[in-house]
This record gives structure tokens, sequence and C-alpha cells, in this order.
């Protein structure tokens, strides 16, 4: 498969990803939605079908959507990113390419799906948390703690599927990520995902949004950082125990 | 298959989808009821548990049940509805046919179902909300935006489908419409769907339901021309991409 | 298979379902639980998954666990129960007796499982409520057409199962209740089922409960008779339209 | 398969099980976190999908994550625990060694990625409640009863999967135990599981936790001793009664 359907699957899968998580988010942040206060466990579903959505999408190029899954996948030492697609700097850096651009076009659509709603809320801070996330309690290193701990039970469950076949899909790891958005989302809002994080952060950016305050720049690197070290450490872990993941090093 | 069989079909899947859909609504925002104030997130689940209860009904017809997933399906080159089901212009008015009548049918069942709290509920705009969606702000033109970006995401994301077996079966749309629901549902409600609109409009028109106020023509068509251009685009993109939708085009 | 075998099948499994039931009833509504006023969404998970789980024990006989479906089988015109269990009388009689039986010891452990909560507990009709349904506005013709309806979607839905093959198994089933539950439980509070209402229904009139009051037998009729006819309906229905049913006449 | 497989793949799907199981508590219950006061609801899909992560990631051990499944499939006259795992006293020890440590391993783990938020919060015993299950309302007869009943529950289920093949592999567990939570947890906080409640007592126990108070070592047994009487009965239930649970003998 060419890098160019890859780089074009990605960027529709994870476009999908931050145009249905970013709305979950505005529909329960923003002023005047039908769906305003709908509580964290609504998050989390709007999140976890997001991620369900975007692997049917971009099931040609193995639907990685996130730079630490594809960073795990390569620390793991995999030969191919998905069939067809050998592992090297190029699909690499293509993997990582179309999954930011995406994240960043999701944004964008999901600002247009709420723009009425966008120009009613008043509060710049409920603003932002629609596009990128940001600490319930700010403190640089536990933040990255925290993102890490996320990010590896993410990419080490995922690592773990080929062991247990069933019929469920991209279920499963839908269910999963509720799993880590309701158990582990509490300090930091579970980014888990650098370009989940970084793309919707620079449309915040260079959006026109009415009122809009700042994008928060001091705090972009923490998920960015921590997700991929804790993806990248899962592909190694699970790397070293193939007698627990064998499915994975076969 | 005849076409007798796919118009009943239609009518009897696309009677459940909005006797369930619109009874999750009634019973959230009626007077009275023991869902009362049951929030967003289980109004979700209402319609996409409609959806999936639906599919199973029409599964005969491939279960449209919507005018838009018709529509996207013809603009997408199909040469079947259905097995057995030729695409044509017949084919396709039986489709638009039976997903309307069967849309009025489910609504008055909905009515029936909920008769007492109708008749207690004070406010009209309550009894309007359980047939059909309204704009939480209203704007012509960006609530035909959200309809159409929702849309878009239902049939994008079913013709993708194929690509990636599982044995979801009808629980895939269904989660797919949750999803939608908590994600893009925020500014209009989210018919993404002709049918599902102007079926339980015109059943609210017509009914006599005690108390009720304006049936809101004026906003009628924004449910239906947000979705058909949606949908109809959907099937569009898949079709000028074949190499990522390829099981699609097969 | 012997009959015994079918009626222990059935009281394992409609006991699993009312315990599992009439407890997630008792979670919300008695006096200082942990999941006190959890909300109506909640109630239905729980009913849901007492169906799966009723399910899967029950698995030898069919796991009927409502008298509403074998109705609906006998009047489908279907030759088994299940797998070697004929229908005739004798199995009719088996099957009810075995859910009535099953619905009253279930209700029966519940109440050990809450036993401190059900002393703790001041309103009488919280404490019928964990066992039996009740009317949110008594209206006896309304709520048997309530029942009919929700009746009616459960059995026929089941009957349309075998159209659509899937992995789900016991779970398409359990998500149809949850649907019913969300959309058409408001009024009555979907019984569905006569041996889900009347069994723990005796069980409270028999069970030493503190400061329990009236078993509202004047009631007690309409989630047996609403149920029994819309059941028996989608068995009619289903039969007269092989065309749609086709699966279910084979 | 060794000892020492078996061991480490419990120890990690049992670690994986009280990081995201403890992990909603601590969101729902420490201050200032994004999901508190959340809700049971939300508590309950934390911990159904902490058990669907933990089953896939102990696929080679079989997955027990729990001592009373341990017992039960002891009790239930299993020849082996897992493929090429036989039931013996080692293997036994194993399993329950594994589980425990861990149990305590994942609370550690949670301990650190909400350090800011036990840190910040006031009172002690939401500090304990997000590592161990405490009665609603104490009373040590029938707390034991209620979690004799719930985890008889859970194994008697588990014990009954065999019978109706389907695709939903560790999702069936996994909403068993959300129907568990919602059904029976309200007494008690459904422990349900010796490891989950003993490993993460430990770690209350023995990390520096700030400002935390006592351990409740009083009522520690009983979440260890219902679980395990409860689950062993069931073992012995499914045993006795092949005509009912033919797959689970054979």
């Amino acid at each position: 498969m060419s890098l160019g359907i890859v780089f074009l699957s990605e960027v529709l899968g994870t476009g999908m990803l931050t145009l249905l998580g970013c709305g979950v988010v505005a529909n329960v942040a923003l002023r005047g939605t039908k769906g305003n206060a709908g509580g964290f466990l609504m998050v989390t579903w709007g999140w976890g079908i997001a991620v369900f959505s975007g692997v049917f999408i971009a099931a040609k190029s193995g639907a990685h959507l996130n730079p630490a899954v594809t960073l795990g996948l390569l620390l793991n030492g995999k030969e191919e990113y998905a069939p067809g697609v050998r592992v090297d700097a190029a699909s690499t850096l293509t993997y990582f390419g179309g999954e930011l651009v995406g994240a960043f076009l999701g944004a964008v659509v999901c600002w247009l799906a709420y723009k009425q709603h966008f120009d009613h809320e008043e509060d710049p801070a409920n603003k932002l948390a629609t596009f990128s996330t940001g600490p319930a309690i700010r403190s640089t290193g536990w933040n990255v703690v925290t993102e890490v701990i996320g990010t590896f039970v993410l990419v080490i469950v995922i690592l773990s599927f080929g062991g247990t076949p069933s019929g469920l899909g991209p279920l499963a790891v839908a269910l999963l990520v509720v799993g880590i958005g309701v158990s582990l989302g509490g300090p930091t809002g579970y980014a888990i995902n650098p370009a989940r994080d970084l793309g919707p952060r620079i449309a915040h950016a260079v959006l026109p949004i009415r009122g809009k305050g700042s994008s928060n720049w001091a705090y972009s690197w923490v998920p960015i950082v921590g997700p991929l070290v804790g993806g990248g450490l899962a592909g190694l872990v699970a790397r070293v125990t193939p007698d627990i993941f064998a499915a994975v090093a076969s």
C-alpha cells in the first residue's frame, strides 16, 4: 500500500476521532447545548465511540490514530504497521503526520458544528477544553505520570487483544478507551494521544473563535511527552515478555 | 424481492425506530414519567437501541430506515439496495415512502403508549420535542451545517463497516448513532434522518394531542435538507476514494 | 430433554432475572444504599444485564424466562420451545410454572441481599417498587395499552433476531430490554413479563418485610394481561407475515 | 505452561483490574477530579471495563483474577485452570498469590496516577474507599450474605458461559460485573473478589498516603470469606447439576 493511502486513511480516521471526541466535550461544556452538563460518563462514551468510528474509517492503515500507538508498535519490534505497510522511518513519519493533520481537521469541523454555541459561550476555559486537555491540578511531574500510566494501559491492552479472539472488532478498543477515561481520566482529562491534543490545540490557536483565550502552550508538552513515553514503554514491555504477549511477537 | 416486501419491511423497521426513539424523549421530557429528567445520555442510548431494533425488524430490505442512507447508497453507485433489490427510481421511491410512513406510524404508537403523560404535560414545547427535533439556538444556516456534518458521519461510517469484519451486527450502527447523539447532537438534537423528523411532525400535526402547540413547520425543512445533503455527500466521497473505501465500491 | 430439566432451567434463569432486576431497583430506591438515586438509566442497565445473565443460565431450555415469550412462540406456531422440547400443553405449563417459581425465588434472594436496607427504608411504596411494577399515572386502560406495546416490541424483535446473524448472543436481547426500558418504561415501569411482576408480588405478600404496606393486588392483573396480549400478538403478526419474518416460520 | 508464567500473567491481569477499578472510585470520590461525583453507574462501568482489560492481559493463565473464581473452578472439579495448567495445590496457590500481588500493585499504581488528588482530599474515608470496600450499613452477618450472593452470581454465570457460544469474548464477564455492581453492589460495594479487596487494603496500610486514616481491618475478613463461600458454592452447584451446566462438566 502506498504511503499516500496510509496518510489519507489516518487523516480521515483521526479526523473522525477528534470531530466526535471534541464534539462530546462541546456538547457538555458549551452554553445552551442540548447535552449541557451531561456528565463525565457521557464524555467518556463519546470519546469511546469516536475511537470506534475512527477505527472503521481508517481500517486500511491499521487505524493507529495515535502517535503513541505507532511508537508502541515500532518499539515492540513489529515488521508491519498494517498489512502491506513496512515499519521504517518514512512510514513512521507518515503515520505521525496523518494523525496530526487529521486531529487538526476534525477539531475544525467540530467548531463548525458547534459554531453558535462557541459564540454564545462566555468562558474561554470551556472553549479551550473543547479542543485540548488540561490538568485538574497543575503539577507537571504528576500530570506526566498520569498520562504515562493511562497510555501504557491503552497500548499494552491493545497489544494483548490478539491473544483472545472475539467478534468485538473495534468495540474492544472503544470500551478500553471508555474505561481509561472513567478510571484514569480524573487528573488530566486523558489525552493519551499526542495528536488528539496537539492537533486541536493548533486549531484553537489559528481559528477565529469569538472570545477565545490562551491556548495554554505551557502545558502542551505534557500530553505529548506523557503518552509517547507510556505507549513506547508498553511496546517494550510486551517485547520483553513474549511468554505473556506471545501473539504480539509472532 | 418484490417492492411490496421492501415497503412493508421499511415501514415496520422505521416504525420501530420512531416508536422507541420518540419514546425515550417522551420518557425524559413529559410530566410524571418514571424516567423524567433522565438526562441526555439516556436519550442517546434510547435512539441507539431504537435503530438497533429497527435494523433487526427490517433485515429483509437492508434496513435503510432513513432516506439519507438510501440517497447515500444511490450516489455511492451501489447496484443493489439489499440482496435482490435493484437500485432504480421505483425502488428508491419505495424506500422513501416506506421510511416516511413507518416513521409516522411509530410516532402514533408512541403517543398511545404515553397518552396519559401527553395529557398531563402542560408545556406544548415538550410535546413537540417528543415528535420532532428543534434547534438549541435558531440559526438556519448553522443548523443545516450541523445536520450535514452529523449525517455525513452516519453514512460514511456505515459505508466503512464492510472493511472491518466483526460479529457486532446491528450493534455497530447502534453505537454509531449513540456517538453521533452525544457528540454532534448538542445544537439541533440530531435528526440525521428526514423521515425520522418529518413523519412524527406530521403525526404531531394530525393527532388530537391535548393542548398541543405549533408543529413548527418553519424549521421542518432543515432536518430534511441537511441530512439529505450530508448522506449524499458521504456516498460521493466514498465513491471517489475507492482506495480508502474499497469494500464499498466492490 | 425432560420437562424436569426445562422446569429447573427456567427456575434458575428467571430467578437470576429477578434477583438482579429487583436488585437494581432496591439499590436505587432503598435508603442508604451505595447506588441510591442512581437514576433511571442505571435501572434499565440493571434489568438488561439481569436478562443477559438469566439467558446464559437457562440456555438448556431456550431461556424464555417470560410467559409472554412462551405464549408468543406458541401462537407463532413453533414446533419446539427449545432443541428437544416439543410445544404442547404440558411443556407450556412447565415453562409458565418454572418462570413463576423462579421469579418468586429470585425476589426472595434479593430481599436477603438488601435485608438491612429494607429494614431502614421508611416508605412502604419504595419497598413494593423493589418487587413489582406500578403505574406512574393510574389508568387501567392506558396502562394495559402501554404494557401491550412494550411486550409486543420485546417479542417481535426477538422473533426477528434469526434474520440477522451476529456474534452478540444474549447481548442482543439484553440491549433490547434496556431500550424498551428507557423508551417505553415511563408510564408503567415496563413489567413486559407476567412472571417478573407476579412472582415478586407474591414474595412481597408472604415475606416478613419490616414495615411493608399493601402488595397492590388491584393493579396486579395489568402486568399479567398486558404482556400476554402483547407477546401473543407479536407471535401472530410474525406468523402471518412470513415474507418479513421468514427465518421465524422456517 | 510453567507456574511462573501463570503467576506473572495473573499479577499483570489483576494489576490491571485494580488499577482501573480503584481508579474509577478515585475519580468519583477524590476532591477536584474531572469525574468527581460522577455517579454509581460510572463506577460500575469502570469496574466492568477493568475486568475486561484484565482478562485480555491475563489470557495465558485463563484470567481468573479472583481467588473466588479459582476456588469455584477447583470445587467444580475442573482438571485444568487454563490450557496446560493442571489443577493441584501448587497451581492453586500460584493463582492465589498472583492475584493478591497483582491487586496490591495495581492499587499502588492507581495511587500514583491520582497522587495530587489523594493529597488534596481531606476525608480519610474517601481515601480508603478508593482502595477497599466497606458496608453501607455495618452488619457482619448480612454483609457476608450480600457478598456470598454477589459472588455466587459471578461464578455461576461464568460457569454457564460455555453453554451459549457468542463472539463477546471478555465483554460477557465485563457486562456481568457491571450488572452485579448496579444490582447487588448497594449494601457492601461488591468486593466479590478477596484479592481485589485485600491487596489494595494492604497497599492502603503500607503506602505513605497523606492524611490517611484506618485501613479498617475489622471489616477486612468479610470481603474475603463472603466471596470465597459464594464462589465455592457456585462451583459445587454447577457440579451437582450437570444437566443444567453440562458444558461445564464436560
